[in-house]
């Protein structure tokens, strides 16, 4: 089973500055061959459930090992069995309604 | 590594009436021996990291067995590695405070 | 517009122990008179759309003033316009399946 | 008080194609005069409180308008005292990391 996933890592009780830690979690997407787009409230990611899954697990490890004593993060998850459907073309699908009704 | 996660799935394409797809899930997590708590948005659930995964997986595999063409859900997910906290542990020390500072 | 959410708030910078500004928040919606449940991953709250959220603002704002500088928030949001359905009725057409469907 | 939000609308009991909605409430974003920026999974707005959330409430009005019987939301809320950081600022804190940590 596919799925597309948008994951947001937030790390608690290592003061405000949290860029080191999500940058560790892109590394840990990149390393797992997972294609994954970056954006300001958190990273979407697409591929097969288990390995998707395991790199969630991955990136509260890899976080946990850099000195956070907690971890919170919020997940969007998304399935469908009716048509395969990429990162890509949820974004694409949006911006072509907003092409054709302007005209 | 245990973890504490709050779950909302929410079917499309099948209409308004979500209640029986929910429903499926929380006989999912009944059925995987899961601790979990349904409230008017999600369901928060406690357990070992791959077991929880499994079941939040199962719940998306069923709701589409159910008809349901695509399955949007979104995740809360805690780790924590300075103690262990159970969901009970969570909302019991909010009323602490509340009944605390009341005083 | 009514309106029912699920709202989670997360002081960052604070350090780990998180529950003092949760019970903030709860005192928030108190005072502002809205129905709201306490659970382990966030509140659900029901009442007219700019009532609940001037309280999610003043949540942020009083989180902030107890010494959090980064507050992070995340929040489910529904409306519906088919029918009224209170987050009472929300939690108990689900349990109804689950009866219904036992038997 | 500034704030940067993260959008997600769904709309429920109007099938399974959803960009036409989602359309609908970038339109409203534009209209309002925020800077925004789609995702596969949502939108970043960033603006002051008060108008950021009058566009969320917008957004679930027009979809409603355009036949959705219920509309379910998500949002990750950001606030912060400490320093003004805008959705672009977000991103590039991020690169910067990883780019350092290659060397």
């Amino acid at each position: 089973m596919n799925v597309t996933i948008d994951l947001s890592v937030v790390p608690i009780g290592v003061g405000v500055s949290l860029s080191e830690y999500v940058a560790a979690c892109e590394r840990v997407l990149t390393e797992a061959g997972l294609s994954h787009t970056l954006h300001a409230f958190g990273t979407n990611i697409e591929g097969e459930w288990d390995e998707v899954f395991a790199a969630v697990k991955r990136c509260h490890e890899v976080v946990h090992q850099l000195g956070a004593p907690r971890v919170h993060s919020t997940l969007r998850v998304g399935t469908r069995t009716d048509r395969p459907q990429t990162l890509h073309d949820k974004v694409k699908s949006v911006q072509e309604r907003l092409v054709t009704n302007r005209r």
